[in-house]
């Protein structure tokens, strides 16, 4: 790997410019900015190293389809050319779409999630080209690269449905990864799923003086004891049937676990936290996070939320919800079971508009694809990487691979402190090279995986 | 009358031009806007009916202080220049401070809180020395207008007590007054106190990707938990003490109240509503708003309230409260029972900063005063007006008239929609003509109160 190697540290500028290039084009899902110019700007990305690449429509924003090499061997890369919403703005040291250098590190939303990975998977393409003149010849590489990932992936099933050829593979790398605090790289097997949930609340059909709140119903109040219905103090769900499918871990899952060196110290000191939740600690923490469901609040609000004070019974509050779901939870089901649940509880009139269905999926811990991947990784970083059973986070890897029993395994170029989603998204740009060298490193390993 | 009348009839566009004017001049004061162009319009205004006016610096905004007359008898009419802010922008139909006239009402932020009473004020005098020559001989006539009505008027006292002279009246109209949906004119002999508070629970110190809502608290469920031990779902205050120092109703109260026309179904048609909270009616419901305290959510936010769906675990979430006190409530004692009350039940954590307090007041209602002004507004309006025993808002009345003795009544041009606070506030203006003559009535009878 030195000669790819070497080709990475020459033209280590190239690979940061483009993935600057690309940082600084928006392409907010949520709010349809900029994501016709960012496929366009994908595609023409992927064609600069080789790829015969195309936009393929969808019914929402195109997927970028890229494939290069006529191998038997198919390695798909599953990344995404969307970002979160960039707010709240303030909290930025530099602009969300400016991509700024400092200290070593790229800011920008979306640059962990996920447009480093997919310049790192170019990038590797290209060494490893530049360097060895060919894709290993038994490879066939395929970039599918969506761009609804942060609104729930809402047409990648009809894509996969419509384009079953397209999608197979014997492997897919999912689109992202990161570190712990101790600079260990993690290795996700799997990914929850999610249903996110907007509820309503109302009142009176005007913002009122907030002297009729004697005899006017409060929507905020409404709202909070509708809230109060779905989960207790302690954070579990109290809707009747939520955990039933929840999957018992095994032997091989909690074995997973405890070889995991979570870093929980480091992670409450970069939060400012004294305790997670519970006060829990140890194996119980890693199952909570890794193995369980949630219900959590994204976003709320209701009347006045400006300067100083203004006395005002809302007309309406409203909330934001996400359930990240575990297997075999199935999204379209606890849907049903929400609606059900607040219409048993007497809250039939809070209105409930849920998005972004999608399944958990998880790929076996014993694959041989898994042993690649963590192999290659720990050639390269030099040490032992940290295998997750699952992501706590989401994609669509059910809709993607487990559908169509392809293993897939996730890996990037983020970081502990990357802060996706969050204001100030970053990732150094020394896992940036190491990273591309991990995915040249895999190219070269995959057609020999049994 | 029928002189003054007349008088009114020909310069309702020269008092309609004033009021305009004063309403297209922005002067919020939380947002610390047009605050003083809006005090030099309103001194402009009085000097230019004859009123000797001047503005009195206080530590905020300036009280605009006039006096005409050198009868003994002193009437004193308390007004505010400032408004609320004017958000939501989006639901105004014309802009809140383009003082639009559409179909007889006119639209704008302040016009019936409490911009218009102060023009009427002012046309009053102006109309009864144009149709009179001048004033009745044995009256004075004060105008104290401050500027932080809106903002809990937080250096009102700090006036009254360094302006003794100035605040002392045998009697004083209040800033504002409404009408029922039929029409009926309202009178207001009292008004509540308030305590206004911010709450806010954090958590880690940044924003998170929601996945970690598994083992990370979240501070919006905090906050609905510290706000749940507020209050139960039946609105009843749950902070021990707060009921303690609530005045019982007297039998004259419950004639009162049993005296009010007060049009249920009026009202529950113009907001939407199918029944007031608890589904009470009659004098239970009329005993409800005005001599029970409330504990209200002014406005809630957390996390992302943008568009579309963004997995956020929010790092910090706040709510506005406002309570409404009655006699003998203390603001300040109810601030502490608050703070102590969220220590005891475990939620020391979530920061507490409260605002404006304000004491209840009330006036007789058998005070000569009180006759006065029913008696004229019969007279003016040809019907029985309503008198509430207090109003259901809340006004620096104890500051600048019960902690001297002062009756105080409140009377103005606002009608049962006229959406103070709200976005499309309005007034109709035969409504403000007609609050002009009335005005004007009681300056001719005031001379000869008991």
């Amino acid at each position: 790997m030195q000669d790819i190697q070497q080709v990475i540290e020459e033209r280590k500028q190239v690979y940061v410019d483009w993935l600057v290039r690309l940082c600084q084009q928006p392409s907010i899902a949520a709010q349809n900015v900029g994501m016709v110019e960012t496929a366009e700007l994908v595609e023409e990305l992927l064609r600069g190293v080789g790829i015969e690449a195309r936009r393929i429509p969808t019914s929402g924003f195109p997927v970028v389809y890229g494939a290069v090499g006529a191998g038997e061997k198919t390695l798909a890369f599953y990344n995404h050319y969307d970002v979160q919403p960039p707010e709240p703005l303030e909290e930025w040291l530099s602009d969300p779409f400016a991509a700024e250098i400092r200290d070593g590190a790229l800011y920008a939303r979306g640059v962990a999630d996920n447009k480093g990975n997919i310049v790192a998977r170019l990038a590797a393409v290209d060494a490893y080209v530049r360097a060895r003149g060919r894709l290993p010849e038994q490879l066939k590489v395929k970039f599918i690269i969506e761009g609804e990932e942060e609104i729930g992936s809402i047409h990648l099933d009809e894509f996969a449905q419509a384009n079953r050829d397209l999608v197979q593979a014997d492997g897919c790398i999912w689109e992202a990864g990161y570190a712990d605090p101790q600079g260990r790289r993690q290795i996700y097997l799997g990914a929850k799923g999610i249903l996110y949930a907007e509820l309503t609340a109302r009142a009176a059909n005007v913002d009122l003086h907030s002297s009729w709140a004697t005899i006017v119903p409060n929507p905020a109040w409404r709202l909070l004891h509708a809230l109060r219905s779905l989960r207790d103090a302690e954070g579990r769900v109290l809707i009747p049937g939520f955990y039933d499918r929840v999957r018992p871990l095994t032997d091989a899952d909690r074995a997973a676990l405890q070889r995991m060196p979570f870093d929980e110290e480091g992670y409450l000191q970069q939060l400012g936290l004294d305790a997670f939740n519970h006060h829990l600690t140890g194996l119980p923490l890693l199952e909570q996070h890794l193995f369980q469901p949630t219900c959590n609040i994204c976003g709320l609000w209701s009347g006045y939320t400006g300067a100083g004070s203004k006395t005002v019974l809302p007309r309406e509050a409203k909330v934001k919800l996400d359930f990240r779901l575990v297997p075999d939870q199935d999204p379209g089901e606890i849907a049903d079971l929400l609606v059900e649940h607040l219409e048993r509880e007497g809250f039939g009139d809070v209105e409930v508009v849920t998005m972004e269905p999608e399944h958990p999926a998880r790929t076996p811990l014993d694959h041989p694809f898994v042993d690649l991947v963590v192999e290659t990784s720990r050639e390269v970083y030099g040490q032992e990487p940290v295998v997750y059973p699952t992501m706590a986070g989401t994609g669509p890897m059910y809709v993607l691979c487990q559908q169509f029993d392809i293993p897939c395994v996730s890996v990037g170029v983020g970081h502990s402190d990357s802060r996706n989603h969050a204001p100030n998204e970053n990732i150094l740009l020394e896992d940036f090279y190491q990273g591309i060298l991990h995915l040249a490193a895999i190219l070269e390993r995959f057609p020999a995986m049994d």
